[in-house]
């Protein structure tokens, strides 16, 4: 497609017209990209990027079974819930098939955000209670309500938040030579509890994503999540599992995160968005009858102008279809474990990998300055990321100390795709070693123009 | 279409796994809609209806432009707006076009809900206030931090949310009789302001719908927003115009229904959202750059993951081109005269209907037992829209006390259509009238089926 606007009119614009809190990737020298395809994104010069980082193009950008759905249905009908309509109830339907029994009641939203809202509303409703307990460096969506448990965005918490540590067994409170790390942090949250309950206040829900994305690609460590329920259960409180980013068999091994912690694991409520519609804007809430039920009592209709519309299951439908039909899950299991093993030979060869860490295609290696200190290389990250950019390689960095290079990339990356953004990240890693003590470029840098660039970068990083 | 389930599965499906708090429109016999096209749906079994209702369906359902410009995108790219891309801005630039200079930053989001929850903090930010002052009945959202500015929904007014009398001239405070009413609604809000002040209260922000909505089809008498305004700035708040519902032309003198109130009236912040992309997922806040930039001054960044995004905006841009392109506003405004001329006609003839007021393609009905004492006419109402559907018309009753007719129609609606829905009202209230004191059917009821059928929901209805 051709361009409306040149990439310098596309920037003023944006400036003049777009909230200066919206972010661009790269701020120094955003992406211009205009279109995108299974697992790489295009330039308005045609430059191809690999794309690492997009888990929203969770079937691949584009797909054109997706966007045929999507196009047909819009075609033929495009209204609310309030109508009966085959496409919202089959899609539940399939949702619900995804999950233990327990969870079969769905409400279809517009947005992970809206999704944990609700979760939130739900919670409050059915336990009469109002504190939340969420983890460190949670993020947990843009709504007002979401600010206020997301000490990712926000440190000041409200009377009602709770805060427990982050269950990260590399950084956190209790580390890998822990003799039992799940037990060590549940009793945190046990402990925030019993607090809570001197002052007077009651619990209404832990709040948790199965994985911790922003947070910096944590793994809680088995078990954790079922003691806590037991704990948050005891309190009159209920778990509810954000699966926004990790859900829809990103994980590997299994459909939703949350069942990695085992069999023996039920969460009360669980919330789904970002891959759901392949980009599409919609998002789930699937809970248990008993809790749709409360919701109900209080009388008030629960009506969402866009969610569960006709389209949007359509396009859901479709998503499922091709997760299944290509083997995406297991895809994702068979690469993650290719991905994370490449990461941790770079492990043994560059001391500035401190830890390597994911399941399926949700990986991360978090940079360090050193390895005993576990000092963050905030910085050193930033500058493997524009200088991956410069190879045409789109990757992140997050977590508190923004350190963890973060892989969530469409279901559909494959093998060669790990090989050749590990083989760049060994160029890179190489280049910075063997530059910290001396001025001299290495071999991977040679291209002066190139080398010129991501010294600049790197200077303005450090 | 085909069905993928009968009616009734459908609606067995629906009680097991739809969240029960979701209600669906004529809840004895709901509706089971396979497709629309304009202003017109369609059941299972081919029965067209006119659609009065489906403000969200703007330039009529299904609208080939607006297909055409998704399916297009969709096929190319759909991503987020961390990525520069020539929709976002042009749109962004075609949106501003349409508003006073002053309002000229944007942000996308994906609901009306969203929009408003945004509006929100970007006021608690720039004001350092938490005040909100909302009108009685109002609507703005069902996430959490507006089902608590929302009295229509919910009554227990928390700490920070102040409530403002409705500016409805027909059954509020201060009605049609009073030499000024818009000053007397906006002494009100100066007073709650006072009180406010008094407990050591601070004015974040003063909320409402260019036009309120689900709270009656009311129309604030010119010049009310312009001493709003001045009383809640004085107090150092901010002016915020609900426009999800009726912006885009639906008032048709005016763009925006604020407009209405004349040039010197500019707000400080507008949401928009349900027509926005006739049915797709997705909505808008526009403010000032000086807000715009005391909310970036929080550092907080502001991401949306769908809001934005090229697919969205190429449908934002065709719905735009189709209301100009066919000149929608100006036939909402001709159309919607001739509506509420012939309902005024009916009030002539009808004792039950006690006011009928409108702009464009926004009018409404009140049903009333009494003219004198305007007491309520709920049931009758209920019987109304019941007895349409058995014409194949589709219309809701809505406000405080479910007594007003509501049109807010696809604004492709004709005249023809007016006359059509307007006959039927004829004959049914001529039905009502002539059947309340005996027991014989009315010649316009004649036909035996309808009139068992009518007689039974009648029966249900009061």
């Amino acid at each position: 497609m051709a361009e409306t606007f040149d990439k310098k009119k596309t920037i003023d614009l944006r400036h003049k017209y777009i909230g200066p809190s919206c972010k661009v990737f790269f701020g120094q020298d955003p992406i211009k990209i205009v279109r995108a395809k299974g697992q790489y994104m295009y330039d308005e010069r045609g430059e191809r990027y690999l794309d690492c980082i997009n888990n929203v193009a969770h079937v691949g950008h584009c797909h054109p079974d997706v966007v045929k759905a999507g196009a047909m249905q819009m075609e033929i009908l495009n209204t609310n819930s309030r109508f009966l309509h085959d496409n919202l109830v089959e899609y539940a339907q399939r949702l619900q098939a995804t999950l233990p029994d327990s969870l079969s009641v769905c409400y279809f939203v517009n947005s992970g955000s809206e999704a944990n809202d609700l979760a939130l509303r739900l919670a409050w409703q059915y336990t009469g209670h109002k504190g939340i307990i969420t983890l460190d460096h949670a993020y947990h969506g843009h709504v007002s309500s979401l600010i206020d448990i997301s000490p990712y965005k926000f440190h000041q918490m409200t009377g009602n938040v709770l805060k427990a540590p982050s269950p990260d067994i590399y950084r956190g409170k209790h580390r890998e030579d822990h003799p039992d790390a799940a037990t060590a942090y549940s009793d945190e949250v046990e402990n925030i509890i019993q607090d809570a309950h001197k002052k007077g206040q009651k619990i209404a829900a832990f709040i948790a994503e199965s994985l911790q994305s922003c947070g910096g690609q944590v793994i809680p460590p088995q078990g954790y999540f079922q003691k806590v329920a037991q704990h948050v259960r005891t309190a009159g409180g209920i778990f509810i599992a954000d699966e926004i980013q990790v859900g829809f068999g990103r994980a590997g091994t299994h459909f939703w995160a949350f069942q990695l912690q085992g069999k023996d694991f039920v969460p009360d409520i669980v919330t789904m968005g970002k891959p759901i519609g392949n980009g599409h804007p919609m998002a789930c809430v699937i809970t248990t009858r008993k809790i749709a039920e409360a919701f109900m009592s209080s009388g008030m209709e629960y009506f969402n102008t866009f969610g569960g519309n006709p389209v949007s299951c359509a396009i859901g439908l479709a998503v499922l279809d091709v997760i299944e039909k290509e083997a995406l899950q297991s895809n994702a299991a068979r690469v993650g474990r290719y991905l994370a093993e490449l990461l941790r030979q770079q492990k043994e060869k560059h001391p500035l990998i401190g830890d390597v860490r994911g399941v399926g295609l949700f990986v991360g290696a978090e940079l360090v300055k050193d390895r005993s200190k576990r000092t963050p290389a905030t910085a050193e990250a930033q500058d493997v990321i524009y200088k991956l950019k410069e190879h045409r390689i789109l990757l992140s960095a997050d977590g508190p100390d923004r350190n963890v290079l973060k892989f969530k990339p469409p279901m559909c990356f494959s093998e060669e795709n790990a090989k050749f953004a590990v083989d760049r990240i060994d160029e890179i890693l190489t280049g910075i070693f063997s530059c910290s003590g001396c001025q001299i470029p290495s071999p991977s840098d040679a291209r002066p123009g190139l080398w010129q660039h991501s010294r600049l970068h790197w200077t303005a990083a450090t």
